[in-house]
């Protein structure tokens, strides 16, 4: 880290500012800039609050340095046990995570999931608690929706994941689901990122659109700071001025995200373009580009979808996309092109 | 709403759409577009799940409406009452509320509630839950800090508002304060939302940092709808490339919202810029702009700040804002720029 | 298109209007919609200036119609010839395009040349011309670098392309290189889009900073009118809030232009990500969306490149790079993925 | 300026770094920092080319340091003088330019200038060329327009002002105008840049779409370079998610350009906002925040205008907008908000 500090400071001053440094038990190292005197903390900063620092005397203000995620950081190099044997991450094979938007009833949900699992995906995905723009529209079955899911689990197999937006529904999810889903619009709920650190199921956490990578990271490590290191993140767009997509999808995220942790990646293209005919394409795209899964939204009838009906794909469609992940994940499978992770701010 | 039907249908299946709409209870008229048959139908559909109208046979897709906040654009046309005849909104005199960004001790607090109270301030803030970025930078005293508030409103007369991340602070903060905040990182958690929409206490509701003016008005048809018609929105800056200020204060949003909805809107020129040399002159534009008031954020020593030291400002500096704030708002005082809610959809 | 009339139009009025079309050679039809008559205009107004109808009495706005760019959806399907033998769009292999930044000095040009050519890339980049955001940046050696690129060319047999920013260099440049490129930054310089319409050499165009995928193909289409049809699109990142890489860059882009228009669509990565260690995964991810090519810069010592020095990679990165483009795009050689343009706006 | 220096280099290599430096004229001073050792340089390293020090041997990279813009950052504190005794900028009273988007007829411009004369507006501004998205849409009267704009000159006093796209274009312009507006598509076009930068006439500088402060500064910095220091800063709305809007019109910038050079500032509400109903509370925030003057676009009949039509406002409306500028103007006249010239970057 590095602080700026008053210009004109003295001598003795800046000395003082170096010995309170030391008291905080960090080694300091001071140097005259160009205008303000300059001192360097070495040592362990990343979980000690910035206003310590900020508030000794002569500090004018601290330089900007990388997000704090230890924990983020240094999780080990392994992939995520979810269940059934579907594994998600390094050294995994990328799978891929389907289902509908909403589950819209128990019939339709059961043949969508018949449909996920004979086109080699992993997992299915079902929304029983939608977060919707408008108060108006369908916002899902809630409970009835989730049991629903685990029928389809033991129908077919399939891990399931469903999104929960608040501790409430968190506690009725658990019962039910494989995998947790925090979805765009909640990654910055610190409030439910805490409550997810505390259960043992493993937690997929979507970028929110307006959230850089940094953010993303530092959300990640609100849930490992609870205890649960089961953390897969997603990339699902972020807002831009583009409007032919309904988010731009950041697939450069994806390798940044690889270099920077060891927690798995995937990508979701159905948010990430909201349009169904850019699907498959960007599925290819983000596979190629390192991610170690994707989720997809499938349907039936598309147009006919209770939500988001102009990104869901056809269940042949999804066929094809499964094919094309394992082509691509066979090209690269002993390239170490991730070889660890690299550091936020390297100074 | 416009419905695209499929190309190539014929008369009686676009005959069969309009029954179709009309068994409903709405009306509808078909025309011949270049490629596809289209479809418009009127009457109040402004509450009714878009779901019903795509998945009639033959519909391709629908053409984008504006957004659906019945309550948000027919609200009444008068101020608010906040508590000990404060009011904020329509024929009132624009406000300011300032305070720290965070409750530091009883101490700071009450020392600060007296300079605020003295600068002509009309509200004080202090934030009790903090959502930080980093979950290993400080994060409010919590209730603690809520009981200072309610001392510092009983030593000033000045009504208070602090922020709530999750139902249970909700729970914990309508003992104590007069208006509940949520903040820019909670505007999508709906759950969020529709519990202070069954609260008596106004809300003060920041827009996110991704979201549109729409996004904006369906949040507060969110809160409305469970009862709650005391919303004020706030402006607090977008996301955007810049980064020489934190964020990018939005001000024609201001002029945007006034025209759109009845419901007061305040500008929050702290966040919103992020540096306290431009807070002042964004003061005066908001105020210029027509917002009903502003919120700002006060220290006695900013740079000490336990968080958001950048763009915390003096006392001084706030009382010479409130000054600003009074000048620019006699000019303007009889001079109905916003006279009327207009649509955000015209068709 | 579609003339939203006045509020309160009687029949004989909106009649008028319908005629007033009708004069202009289209076809019309009125309805009455929910607050405004609203007509129809049908017959192709693709290149009609939208004054002519907003000028007709009675006309209160037009609807957003799609952009105009006839010649850009209507190309042919088919490669476009650059030299000796490189072909590049529908039905060629995608190829690598890659050289310096900056043409640095001759024998830096010609070493680095001859390793592009090793790698397997088939086109050799090189800045003359340099657009640098500082006056006082390194902006080229001007014509001496495109002697150089000309004699590399030779050597090498590679056909090479640099960036022209105005009339004057382009008509330097037309001398010396086998495709002209336009940079980002003048992508909206229409005077300079028009000049290259009327040359015959193949032109680079590479989408704005802050250019939709439709402002894209209006400059396009700018040069299209000038009677050159050999134009090349290029993604290459637009401007976001994110900071990690340099630029968001946005693949599902390729995947709408390929589904738009018949012209070939390459990326770079480069200045996509403007980060070294993220150029490798960009590229396979591009050549995964459907990309024909990409164009990348190569520096025999990166860190000590005179201009971009973050976003160079080295010959032997270059080889790996080529590698992985030949590997996917024999995966999907026989996969019409983009079968033919659909249109940006289906109404 | 900060050198980040290798990991692991010794004593007598850093050492080494350091002579170097020195022998290109500036001092330095070494520091070890938590990974790699860090150099400070100090004097004036403002117009040095970056390069220079990236390809010392043993530097790993530079870090960030402020935009390069002596001249700018220096400029004398003193409005500019257009012609006929107007002037911009410190100390005169800001202004407002108005005048249609494009001149459409001669009758239609005289006419227009004539209304502008009656409202109080200082200066006329018309289109002679227009930068279109659409090849197909009205590009502008072009010659004829500027010998329009220069009878209307002669006819109402009013020094005028229109966009170049070109250096042939500037070349015409400069016998017709009183001041050269480079507009927000070409303020990237570094070589019309400087081709202004050699006349002798003020130029109006529009900030690009997609530029930061620093970029528009920097562009500021080329024209400044070739000897033209009447430059004029406009802001003019920069492209973000929002859509309500045409552009976000960033007010924060105009307060913060007037703490970093005393060259004038103007913002422009019509191209800000894109929508009639907003210009005049963007008009009246502008100058509360401390621009120095207004340009806005006017038409006769605003829906019927050959470009821009929804932005335009009425001559009444723009007569009550130069009332309210010199209302605000006259409550802070001798406030001196913004003091003197700050610098980008601190270190």
């Amino acid at each position: 880290m590095i602080l700026v500090l008053n210009k004109g400071l003295g001598e003795s001053e800046i000395a003082e500012v170096v010995s309170e440094i030391e008291r905080l038990g960090f080694a300091a190292q001071s140097v005259l800039g160009q205008a303000n005197p300059i001192v360097f903390v070495t040592g362990d900063v990343k979980t000690v609050p910035s206003h310590l620092f900020s508030q000794i005397t002569g500090v004018e203000k601290l330089l900007k340095v990388g997000p704090s995620c230890p924990r983020v950081e240094s999780v080990a190099n392994a992939p995520i046990k979810i269940a059934n044997g579907v594994t998600l991450g390094y050294g995994a094979k990328p799978i891929v995570i389907a289902g509908p938007c909403s589950v819209e009833s128990q019939e339709m949900l059961l043949e969508t999931a018949t449909c996920v699992k004979v086109s080699g995906a992993k997992m299915l995905r079902g929304g029983a608690y939608k977060p919707r723009t408008s108060p108006y529209d369908f916002r899902g079955l809630g409970k009835l929706a989730l049991q629903y899911m685990a029928q389809a689990r033991i129908q077919t197999g399939l891990p399931v994941v469903s999104e929960v937006m608040s501790i409430e529904q968190l506690e009725i999810a658990c019962e039910y689901v494989d995998m947790l889903q925090i979805g765009a619009r909640n990654m910055y709920n610190y409030e439910l990122l805490s409550a997810v650190g505390k259960c043992k199921l493993p937690v997929l956490l979507k970028r929110a659109m307006s959230a850089t990578i940094s953010d993303l990271l530092q959300a990640a490590e609100y849930i490992m700071l609870g205890g649960n290191e089961k953390v897969i993140l997603c990339e699902r767009g972020i807002r831009t001025f583009e409007t032919y997509t309904r988010n731009t999808l950041d697939l450069s995220a994806v390798a940044a995200l690889k270099s920077l942790t060891n927690l798995p990646v995937i990508v979701d293209p159905s948010h990430g373009t909201g349009r169904k005919d850019l699907i498959r394409s960007m599925s290819r795209a983000a596979i190629a580009a390192g991610a170690d899964g994707l989720i997809i939204e499938v349907h039936r009838q598309p147009a006919k979808a209770m939500s988001d009906a102009n990104q869901a794909i056809t269940p042949d469609e999804l066929t094809k996309i499964v094919s094309d992940v394992e082509k691509i994940a066979g090209l690269f499978a002993d390239d170490a092109l991730f070889s660890k992770p690299c550091q936020l701010s390297p100074v």
